[in-house]
């Protein structure tokens, strides 16, 4: 067996990728807007494909529009996957699930162009709607394609226009013949912008990622009673917003008593009927909380639906919380984070382990095959932003990681 | 001279007419969405107009689209005018605006019945856009008619889907011949709904006007950072709703300080991009301030403005504070207001003298000419809803002293 340990991504071709890809669905200020199933959407992974058939490789779809090239191998065993997402937020970048696509493909090109056979095939997947900007439930293609989650709810899923995820499919002509479930999986690895400023901070190459954080998010509305700004005294109102001025500040403070790891988030709040003279009859909200720590998670839960409803309680107004969706935190499987740990040693990169604060896909497929993650760091902690970057030495050092890992566990 | 005391509107042909204009645009829940210059608008306003000319009336159209309707008077003099707006909240109410026009008809319909003559020609006038929901300038059309705003700047006032008013006008056919521009006139009233709860508290049936309250619309604009839910620590984040947390419990509390007349309304939020796991990069958000009292309105807009920009640079955030609409408070004319406390004790209903909270056309018309308002009581105090509701009786008791304050102008 050749010694492979010289082996390296060429960088060069990884970066022209994601530059062309990022090309696609680009916006004034150099981001990108791909979001899940348009026809940007669909312009990305058909470039991503023509490439992947250049690479000599073939291509599965199943039945939520997961993707899958591969490269085979010398014996009939399950492959060693990897891959991300190449959908964006709206106003999103060009590395955030993109690394890690074009990443796998960059390890096939390298093998390729070094005439390296692997005993595992090599999969590098594609999958459908991680952001879950367009169709509210992030990360669902693997969420099918695991269990977490079934191809109806999935396929009913509406954006705010009542499109549905699975008209997109059939228009854009990925609804394929695979069926949207797990195969076996030797081993899985994701690579990523770490979408955090820790080592960037600490001026570190490569995250070895053991896990995954506690995440959810929830919906919260609050009913009013719609009357006309002027002439209602305050005591007499029924004005969510005033709820909001309650239990908004409480909310904060939840993340301050759980510092410095936990996070909260209102992305989006709307009023209705959203007029600047008419006090609002109903507010609608999603909170998102995030905690690594289990014990921390669930009393930042508890916590901010306990300031909601004491809030509203105290001004007698009506209120719903709901949790639309939850992903508990995830360990990352000790053969494959050490495997990575090999690929750092073998690379030369300098490293350190942290735990993820975003979900990823990886989250579903630890559902049914073994799987760890390889962070590289982003510019000001930034993502889900147009000025979301990775520099290129970063990018080739993620993909050289990535390589290593997978070449272990694949058998060169 | 006849003693016309005993002359009383016909409450039932009001009521009549009332409900027949409420079933143009109306909404699933009873109420009206005939928004500024829509063709709900404009049907409601031609059913109008075919009733006033049924009634002898001449129609006139001026530039901005007000319509005047002319009872012919029996000497050259400027005539006693009165009216509203037929426009709606998105979902609004059937008497807000309506009960101001149709009890000018039905004044001229009961002239016409006793065949009663008087000096002063009567005008019943519909202005545009009283609403300011739809192109977001309150009491616009009013506005241009008084000289308080440009014809051109209201006729650029666009949408949210980026139609403009003059563009509207043009496609209604409301462009009229007429310069939109205020004419001699005698004396004005406005007949309203009061939109508070104080008259039905109190069981009063005619609230004599004296005057409106201060009354502004703010626009505040807050920069921030998008960035990923997950992994940036609350310390790191430039997140426009933190401040939002920091100063909506001190705009509510300025309020209170100025309590029970303070008014503050939050109206209007909106977070960009709106993604639940994305902080959001820019907040903007409407804020109403109301006070009848100078030196409190002043003083409320100073703290209100003070809390934005503290809790704003407490974070490091860009904040903009613009106030986009500001209608002084109003004192009403004396002879007009006189005019109305003798209609008061003619008819013989009880009464009670207050200011107004809500801004009304008659506070533009009080730029050009003497005038003063009449307030019946409205269900729960709740306007700007489709719950919206005054009786018959409060409608014909309305009508019943507009009716003699007018005579009493207008020289029978």
């Amino acid at each position: 067996m050749p010694d492979l340990s010289a082996l390296r991504a060429n960088g060069e071709r990884l970066w022209r990728h994601l530059m062309a890809l990022g090309e696609i669905g680009e916006t004034a200020r150099g981001g990108s807007n791909r979001q899940a199933l348009t026809d940007e959407d669909r312009e990305g992974r058909e470039l991503f494909l023509s490439w992947a058939r250049s690479a000599g490789c073939t291509v599965r779809t199943d039945a939520i529009g997961n993707l899958f090239v591969r490269r085979p191998g010398r014996r009939d065993l399950p492959p060693v996957l990897t891959g991300s997402h190449l959908d964006t937020q709206p106003t999103g970048g060009k590395f955030d699930g993109i690394l890690g696509v074009l990443g796998g493909l960059e390890v096939i090109e390298t093998l390729n162009d070094a005439d390296v056979a692997t005993d595992h095939p090599i999969d590098v997947v594609v999958w459908t709607n991680e952001e879950g900007a367009r169709f509210d439930t992030a990360m669902m293609g693997s969420a099918v394609w695991s269990g977490a989650m079934s191809i109806e709810d999935a396929c009913a899923l509406a954006d705010r226009a009542g499109t549905s995820v699975g008209r997109e499919l059939e228009r854009l002509g990925y609804r394929g013949a695979e069926p949207a479930r797990a195969f076996p999986v030797a081993a899985a690895f994701e690579l990523h912008i770490e979408q955090g400023p820790v080592l960037e901070d600490a001026g570190i190459t490569i995250g070895i990622v053991t896990g995954v954080q506690h995440m959810s998010r929830h919906r919260i509305v609050v009913d009013g009673q719609e009357c006309h700004a002027g002439p209602t005294p305050m005591n007499l109102r029924r004005d969510p917003v005033m709820a909001l001025a309650g239990f908004l500040p409480r909310i904060y403070a939840v993340a301050d008593d759980h510092a410095p790891e936990g996070r909260v988030t209102i992305g989006f709040v709307d009023l209705r009927p959203g007029s600047p003279n008419t006090v609002p009859g109903k507010l609608e909200m999603t909170l998102d909380v995030r905690h690594p720590r289990t014990d921390h998670y669930d009393t930042m839960v508890r916590e901010c639906e306990a300031a909601v409803e004491e809030a509203c309680a105290g001004l007698g107004l009506p209120v719903s919380q709901r949790r639309i969706w939850h992903a508990p935190g995830v360990d990352f499987a000790p053969e494959c984070i050490d495997a990575v740990r090999r690929a750092v040693r073998i690379t030369g990169h300098d490293a350190r382990e942290l735990v993820s604060g975003a979900g990823h896909d990886s989250c579903n497929v630890a559902r049914v095959a073994p799987v760890s993650m390889i962070f590289v760091p982003c510019r000001d902690g930034i993502s889900h932003n147009e000025a979301e970057w990775a520099t290129p030495e970063h990018c080739a050092a993620g993909a050289d990681v990535l390589l290593h890992a997978m070449l272990e566990r694949a058998g060169a």
